[in-house]
Formats: structure tokens, C-alpha cells, sequence
């Protein structure tokens, strides 16, 4: 109840009197409830709306300590709906999750009087860690830790793209996590410059870059990791090239620290790729919890400073498009 | 191309002058393009505009043939978004899809004169299927088929309902498909009455009732299988209700033809489940295609019709909270 309690802190501050959360990672996050469902906070209750799917199971699982009360979709009236929010004017609502079709259809089904974007409420909670999660977050990068020496011991050339993901992903779900924290990439040769490649059946040779994205989840929590090996024998641009992005990678980790600025981040690793006539294509990282991708986003045009117990990725890339080795 | 035409149709029908698509399974669908980006439709072109991570890749994969111009993201400049529909009234976009954060984003971005909420008209194209991806579903069904015969063979008392989705999860991956059409759910003993349980560290034990939902993915297109099995022998009482639910769903399934109405199927299952004192607790099928849930819906609330070339579940089923054996 402690996070519902601080929500409504939260509330509180925005003069908000009701709201309505339907993202169900932010429904788990507040009450530990994993089901398709509506979270409604009023000034006084807590409500949990749902279906015959998961009636049995919450009422079993939540307590009266729980403080939320479960109803059912089967049995709620038109009118009851009508009630909900009856005393409540100013109702926040979750405007970068909810539909614009689902948002037409809230303020309809409960009569809301007034709407009130929330600028991600919740989602601001969730970027600061507490310590359990980031255990869990940790455990999951144990098991990514432990996936990539597995493969690069793993890879010979002669497999596919496609045999490799297979292994990596066999090797995380036997190895204590729930399921993958993503599709894993694995893009080799020419296809190792076009960061998002689905693994294909190009078969692995010797001299290929071959990048690897892939991540696990333990109890929910994700973990990310991209790394990039060579086959056999790498020549001396290659090298050079590597040491220079890993260097990159570790002065921007070296700003990663309570109270920097995400933007002044990304622009130093920016102006370090152009220097050398590369380009930051894609953000610098991103939180990581619950969600792959999370609050804060350190770009350079992201507005987020990190904070204590915030967890965040580091990964600048440079993509040499059309450089094959013969 | 061809579906893009069908579009341009049905646009026309709704006196749409413009098109705003963002849903990436829609994106592909109507292109091919498996990227992130934002897929626009006008008088005279197809647009799409996508960012660096992208580029390289859609130039070289799409062909003048695909008349579709891709534009970065990193060179557009605010007022070229503004022109994009200067000549355009209406432009139509996918309601039930973007948030409604992104909705007032792109109607500040475009400046768009007259958003029109567009009633699914790309979901209502994918309904039906044409003879490839009807093969490439029939292909992941024959994925889910196998997996389904090894894992009966597989399954022992002593193992827990985790190894059991991870046997499953392997075979899937290794015998074709590009991966997990949805989570598996391996739910046994007491778990078997909460449908949508996770797969626990509950070790099966004899006369285990055992839930399996499950489905692989094939060239972007899904299967959905569901399965409950008994470990050893049953009581007569299993085999009749097994019977039972098994004869309903046969008599359903004769019901599904062509210009059906979902409603009536759904309603004719329900009322046969209460005079057993059982209940419908969710729907009786969906749609099947590049997304595991797809229109149309078959319940007793749905105003669907069957048509040719739908691809569509049938699963009632019943659950009996608390009745375990001993």
C-alpha cells in the first residue's frame, strides 16, 4: 500500500480527487496485482474493476490489508459506474497509455467531469528504484552476464543468426529467468549495421562484427545488454574503431551520477562521434525496470536529470553502413 | 502496393483525404516495412517518415514499385510536417491504437484540420486473410501441433509446471517458428482454474488436471492452441465434464461458416454451459493473424459475422475454482 499511499501524495499535489490507471505495469507496480483490469483511486477507496478470469485468483491472493476491492465487470451496473466518480471533479487519467478510443470511452462510462493528463504520474515513481528491484534487476543481469560467455564461447562460423538467438534464448529461460526482456538481436556482417535486424539465416563467417541485444526478465524486471565481437581475426580499423566507442562508453559512464543532466550526457557522446564523423543515431540509453524502455531517456533532446537509485543503460554505437570484409 | 490501393478505397468511401498510421503490425501489413516509424497516406503519396536506425535498410529493401518515399526524421524540418496535409480536409487516423497523448502530439505536429476516428478500417482489412498468410498461420498451427504431441510424451509427474513451459518454449523455437506467438501458460492442479496463470514452481502430481495455452509464431503470423490434459486416470466425473466441453465446442464449431453472426454462436455456447451450471467467462474466439488477439470477437456481446478466409479460435471452457483431488 506504501506505493498507492504515495500516489496519492502525488494527487494530492496536482488537486486531483480520482484516477484511473489501465496500464497494467503500473497497476503491478502499485498493488501487486498482475491481471487485465482498472485501477481506480478515489479519495476513499481503492478499486480493482476485472472478469471472470481473475476474480478466483485475486480474491484469494489480496488480504484485507490490501486495501483494494475487487468488483466484477459481470455485475457492475451502467449506473454504478455513474457513481464511481460521482463526488470526484477533477479525475487524472494515464494520456500515454490509455487510447484515444479508450479515452472517449472512459469519460463516457463514468461520466467524468473533468479529464486531467497526468504527464506519465507513475511512470516518474518508477524511475527511482528500490532495493529489491534493483536486485531483481541485478539478478537479470547476472543471467545476461552469463548468456554472453556462454555464446562467445558458443559461436563458431558455419551457424546462422538464427541458431545463435535460438541459444541465447534457450540459455536465459534455462538459467532462472521468467522469459526474454526483448527479442534478441543478433545481426551479423552486413546486416551489423542496421541496429533493429530480426536474425536472419545468413550464415556466421570468419571476420564478421557481429552484434548482439538481448536481455532477460527476472520477476518482471528487465535487463539489456549489446555487445559487439569479431570472428576470428580483427584488422587494425576494426580495432581502433572499438577501442574509440568503448572509450566514448566509459567517459559518458564516468558523468553518470545523482543530479547530471541526461541532455548534457548525450550531447558530449554526440559531439565525440562527430569529431570523428560518426553520428549518435539513436539515444545514449534509457531507464530500465518493469518496462525495457523506461524514464529517464538520455538523448539530446531529453529533459531528465538522473537521480540515486535510478537505472539507466549506456550505449553509444557507430553503424559503418556497406562495410564488408573480403 | 495492392493493399495500400484497397485502402485508398475504402479512405474514399469515408471521404478521407489522409491517412495517419502508426500501428506497426498495420504498417507492415499494408507494406512490408518491419520498422518504426509513421506511415502516411495522401491524395498523391505514401509517406514514411522513420528515423537512423532505419535508413540504410529501407533503401535498400523497398523498390521504386512500392511508391513509397522514406524521409528521416533528423531532416525534417517543423514547417515540412505542416504541408504534409495542407491540402488535406480530413485525415483519418487509428483511434484504437495511438494514445491519446500522441493524438493531440500529431495534431499539433501536422496541423490537421479535421481528425477522423477511422472504426478499425485497417483491423477490418486483416480480418481476412489471403492464401499466404492463411499458409503461414496454417504453418505456426502445425508448429503448435508438434509441440503439443512431444510435450503429452514429455510431461512426467515430478516436473514443474516452468520446466514444462520451457520444454515447450524450446521445441518451438527449434522447430521453425520465429518465436512465441504469447507467454506460454502451463496451469496444473489448483492453478488450472485461473486461465491466464504464469507458470509456477508447482510440481505436477498424479490425477493433475493440467491447462496448456500456447502458441509460435511463423513469418509474423500466429497460432493459438489450447489443451487440457490429465496426468494418469480420471474420474468419471473429468471425463464427462472433458466430454461435455469437447461436444460443445464440436457443436460451435459446425456453426462457423460463412455470414455467421458471432453473437448467435457465442449465445447458443453460453446457453448450453448454464444448463450445466457452468458460465462463458470469456470469449468464445477471436481473429488470428499478424496479432494473436484480432477481430473479429466471437461473444455475446460482439457484432461480428464470419466471412471466408477469417481465421478464428474456438474455445469455450469451463473452470471449477477449489476442486482439487486427493
Amino acid at each position: 500500500m506504501n506505493r498507492i499511499n504515495t500516489l496519492r501524495e502525488k494527487m494530492a499535489g496536482l488537486e486531483l480527487d480520482g484516477m484511473i490507471i489501465e496500464n497494467p505495469i503500473n497497476i503491478c507496480y502499485l498493488t501487486g496485482i498482475q491481471a487485465e483490469g482498472t485501477l481506480i483511486i478515489t479519495e476513499k477507496d481503492n478499486l480493482f474493476i476485472t472478469d471472470g478470469r481473475y476474480i478466483e485468483e485475486l480474491n484469494n491472493s489480496l488480504t484485507i490489508d490490501d486495501e483494494i476491492l475487487v468488483l466484477s465487470i459481470h455485475t457492475l451496473e451502467k449506473e454504478e459506474y455513474f457513481k464511481i466518480f460521482e463526488n470526484c471533479k477533477k479525475v487524472g487519467f494515464e494520456e500515454e497509455y490509455i487510447t484515444y478510443a479508450e479515452y472517449t470511452n472512459i469519460i463516457r462510462k463514468y461520466r467524468i467531469k473533468e479529464a486531467i493528463e497526468t504527464d506519465g504520474l507513475i511512470e516518474k515513481m518508477r524511475e527511482i528504484k528500490d532495493q529489491n528491484e534493483i536486485a531483481c534487476i541485478e539478478k537479470a543481469c547476472n543471467i545476461t552476464d552469463s548468456c554472453f560467455l556462454h555464446i562467445i564461447d558458443y559461436i563458431r562460423p558455419g551457424m546462422s543468426e538464427k541458431d545463435i538467438a535460438i541459444e541465447m534464448q534457450k540459455f536465459i529461460i534455462e538459467n532462472g529467468a521468467d522469459g526474454l526482456a526483448f527479442d534478441t538481436i543478433v545481426a551479423s556482417g552486413e546486416n551489423s549495421s542496421k541496429p533493429h535486424a530480426m536474425p536472419t539465416n545468413r550464415i556466421i563467417q570468419k571476420g564478421d562484427a557481429i552484434i548482439l541485444d538481448f536481455g532477460a526478465k527476472y520477476k518482471g524486471y528487465c535487463s539489456d545488454m549489446t555487445r559487439t565481437i569479431f570472428i576470428g581475426e580483427t584488422t587494425d580499423e576494426e580495432k581502433e574503431l572499438y577501442e574509440f566507442v568503448l572509450n566514448v562508453q566509459t567517459r559518458a559512464f564516468n558523468k553518470y551520477k545523482n543530479n547530471a543532466d541526461c541532455m548534457e550526457i548525450a550531447t558530449s557522446v554526440q559531439k565525440e562521434l562527430y569529431s570523428h564523423n560518426f553520428n549518435l543515431i539513436h539515444a545514449l540509453g534509457h531507464g530500465v525496470g518493469l518496462e525495457i524502455h523506461e524514464k529517464p531517456v538520455l538523448s539530446t533532446k531529453s529533459n531528465y536529470t538522473l537521480k540515486q537509485d535510478m537505472v539507466v543503460t549506456n550505449e553509444p554505437g557507430i553503424y559503418i553502413p556497406r562495410k564488408t570484409r573480403n
